[in-house]
């Protein structure tokens, strides 16, 4: 038998923690552009942007204050939120200011104050160099507490010691008193319990992902540890009033509830993988700083969906061919809101929606349940083979429009770009929205770093393959040399063993196939670098190696996976 | 201004003719091998090959046979065409000159000889003014002609006139008399006349493909120099009597005439390129011998075609959507036929046939001329985004069937196997036959071993990239540096000009980009080693070497394109 010890397993996210300064200089040079295009209206991200600035910063504040957030998980336990974060110590060498001269301060002619806890800070210097851009201004001239409590990222010890730096004042006595009868309920205390074995990424919003040894345990992810991407908090859907509208059709507003979704459409049931773009974004964060939450391989999950059929749904709403004379896409919106009331959005292409091959479905069930809250309870839309962040949930409104969702997600996010385009010359109308994603493959079996004994003879190597647009991954081969020579790996296609399933039909294969190789030590190696790599049926294969796919979002790494075991001799052992 | 040398453009394939004797033992090899395993019955092929064999040894003939022929291109150049440009007047001046002395000037050390019409010029002093730059060489040691003829710029008195000052001699009448068309009674010797520029792999059947630097020079490939990949002699089929038959559908056999094809259905034009799986071959040879056609990089050309949409033909011959519960593919077969009457045969899936997005033609149109007899006169398949072998020439019969074709080109032929397995271990159930395409892309200019002034300043680079399955490409990555750094290329995909056009509708971008970049030639750099690589709207991008994709038959070479450049000072120049 194979004797695996993963010694680092539990330090995997180690090394990140002290990546986190390194990152600081890139986050601010960042902030100081957007700040710059903002306010002088010059910059191709204020231009590209437009109307819907504050979907663009929501975003910006989801993604890059995540950079900061960068092995935070580890005091997860010492987390607290805002209510609990201690209160910067008062000093008396402070003028007493009241809120009224505090409102006055918010432009940046003025100006900007805001509050916390009691002291009254001026940021004009700071904003700038705010890594969520100037979405700071928001709270311009109040408090900070309920953007804090939003963006739970804040909460650390470091983030007051910057703030204590531009303290001006102590707030009034009687405007503390006022401010605290207001309520500053917290947007993520509603958010559901979650399951201790996820590694949490992100606390708030959640985003977490399940260890990859138990990712490949089973064909259908159980839901609870089906990794979880959140962009806001979770909402709180009453599902005997849900409704769902969806517009732009011929019919006018179709609006629907639960139970008309679940009566009056065949129920549909497919099983499908979905990815996050930035699965496996961590590989790219070690060749050189990129923006985003520092996911392992872990970021994909797949799960059995029921259903209505979006298709059907749109007929029933008044699509016809003719539709698609003036539209090419089908918009989500999801009840999830930021504290500017903007949800969250994305949008696919008409012709994957209304195709009868297409599978899209508008799903209230997850592996033979309703949908649980983390993943868009009541409803939520699954496109197969389509990018983790179209597969809208919390699904409140569907649009069929001539374009695309001009959100922030869908317009100034989730796009690849190349490795020489950094955030002073990307244009993010260049590049395409992400929908299909490539072949995709990853080792979740042994870990990096584990140790294998010499005297188990042989190694089993297991994993996961996927790729986008319904291609059926026909092969994943491993090497344990680090890519000189090649085996080809047993696959299976559905929980019954290891037999492969018969081939979905050809454009359809939305499930990923789960992978294995048993194979001899190789008899005079002392270190084995396993490598694997996929090919679907449209012969795509992934990149050798990340440098050359790297790019600033850190989306879209699928290049090889590799990991290193080193094989101990018997006689060291104890 | 780029000036850019090809010193060995006329002797590319030298080196390959050097082969043609390291290959040999290697076809014998495996001839004998297949043999035994027909006598015996013991081979895996024979077993999975069953009661086609026939199919398998034309296969095997097409394939390697093609290696024998090496550098026969050259003899090419004897072709002619009637052209309307007026014969230069013969003078007796002139010493009367053998083709073989003509032909022993090909290089600038040796001069560049050409003839026209009777005529032998020595050209070596205006090559470096030719407005065409360096792509007079093709025409060296043989006939202007064929080239004029693409290039209808030339049919002018005063090119005539600069061509007259350049005489030295007149060829002999004998070698006039040759220049006319040997007539054998060989079955390929009614294939069509061919144009001298294209680099024969094979020649029969032939197989050829066009100078690179010609493949980038239009959008639109001119279907002279449309690579061609036949695997048998060309049918000699007459308009008027052809048929074709439709089986396989409730409504019986329907059978069509040209005539009918052309009124009876709407007449559908799309421009789609088409690559030969084989593409590109020649780099995996450089890893590790394969077995097939020693193809370059210009096994892939653009056209636009004209003709009934499959899908409207099946639909009057009785297609209805529940024959796709029983059926799963639509099976071609060809006019071509072998010496033991075996046809070519391919199939594709039955829902690319019937989709109304997957714009399969049954064309008789090419770049707006009836279709050539080399690209399948009258009648071809045209299955946009699929692999060339699936796009039948001389197409004589339609089935739809609950079977792929059982075809050797089918079963035995074209498909993907990883680097590890061998002619011992192959089983060719184990993989799916190549249908989409992957992300491809090369560089057509400079050439692999051109050499650049210093003091040009900058360098040019053009190329072309393509995706299988209607998947746009979106960009284009350029490496001066091996892959160290990348810039993004300049695409354009139509003939107008560098402006892209507007993206065609999802999953159905059908035709090729041409790029260019124009970048300063590094400081300090001697030679440039050039690398492209493309990325298409699923955002699958091309491996980075060749080695971990290598497969036996060489099929599917898409790693990164890279040409050596050398950088010569100027102090070095003469």
């Amino acid at each position: 038998m194979l004797l695996l010890r993963r010694c680092h397993s539990l330090t995997r996210f180690g090394p990140l923690n002290t990546q986190r300064h390194q990152v600081t200089p890139a986050v601010v040079s960042c902030a100081v552009r957007l700040w710059s295009s903002s306010s002088e209206d010059g910059g191709s991200y204020q231009r590209a942007h437009g109307p819907s600035w504050r979907h663009g910063l929501a975003g910006l504040l989801a993604g890059t204050g995540a950079v900061l957030a960068y092995g935070l998980h580890h005091h997860k336990a010492e987390q607290q939120d805002s209510s609990t974060v201690q209160t910067i110590e008062k000093t008396s060498a402070f003028p007493i200011i009241s809120q009224e001269e505090v409102t006055t301060h918010r432009s940046l002619e003025h100006g900007i104050w805001v509050t916390f806890k009691g002291g009254v800070y001026d940021i004009t210097k700071f904003v700038a160099m705010h890594p969520g851009g100037d979405k700071i201004l928001l709270a311009a001239g109040g408090a900070l507490e309920p953007f804090w409590a939003l963006y739970a990222v804040h909460n650390q010890e470091h983030v007051l010691e910057m703030l204590s730096e531009y303290k001006v004042g102590e707030l009034s006595a009687e405007d503390v008193k006022k401010q605290k009868a207001i309520k500053t309920s917290d947007p993520y205390s509603t958010d559901p319990e979650r399951h201790p074995a996820l590694h949490i990424n992100n606390l708030k919003p959640f985003n977490a992902e399940p260890p990859p040894e138990l990712l490949s345990d089973s064909f259908i992810t159980p839901s609870a540890i089906f990794f979880k991407r959140n962009h806001l908090p979770v909402p709180q859907v009453d599902a005997a009033s849900y409704q769902l509208h969806i517009e732009g059709l011929p019919g006018g507003v179709l609006t629907l509830s639960l139970e008309e979704l679940k009566t009056r459409f065949p129920k549909h049931t497919i099983t499908a993988t979905l990815q996050c773009a930035g699965n496996r974004r961590s590989e790219m964060n070690k060749v050189k700083q990129v923006k985003g939450l520092n996911w392992g391989i872990a970021a994909i999950s797949n799960a059995t969906w029921g259903g209505a059929r979006l298709r059907d749904v749109l007929l029933a709403a008044g699509y016809s061919p003719d539709v698609a004379q003036r539209a090419f896409h089908v918009q989500f919106e999801g009840l999830d809101k930021d504290v500017t009331g903007t949800t969250y959005g994305a949008s696919i292409p008409l012709n994957k929606a209304v195709n009868e091959e297409g599978d899209v479905l508008l799903a209230y069930e997850m592996n033979g349940q309703d949908i649980p809250p983390d993943h868009g309870y009541p409803v939520r839309a699954v496109v197969p083979g389509t990018v983790g962040a179209r597969n809208v949930k919390w699904l409140g409104k569907i649009i069929v429009s001539a374009e695309e969702s001009s959100s922030h997600w869908q317009q100034n996010d989730y796009k690849g770009f190349s490795p020489g385009t950094d955030w002073d010359t990307v244009d993010f109308k260049s590049a395409p929205a992400i929908q299909e994603l490539p072949i995709q493959s990853a080792i979740t079996v042994p870990t990096d770093g584990a140790v294998v004994d010499r005297s188990s003879e042989e190694v089993t190597v297991k994993g996961y393959a996927w790729s986008g647009g319904g291609r059926e991954v026909v092969r994943v081969d491993v090497s344990l040399d680090g890519g000189k020579t090649w085996q080809v790996a047993q696959m299976r296609s559905s929980e019954k063993g290891q037999a492969p399933g018969p081939s979905p039909p050809p454009g359809r294969a939305w499930a990923w196939k789960l992978w294995e190789v048993t194979a001899p030590l190789p008899a005079e190696a002392q270190e084995l670098e396993i490598v694997c790599k996929a090919v679907d049926n449209s012969y795509n294969m992934q990149p050798d190696t990340v440098p050359p796919i790297w790019n600033l979002r850190g989306v879209l790494s699928n290049a090889w996976h590799r990991v290193k075991v080193e094989i101990r001799e018997d006689d060291n052992e104890i």
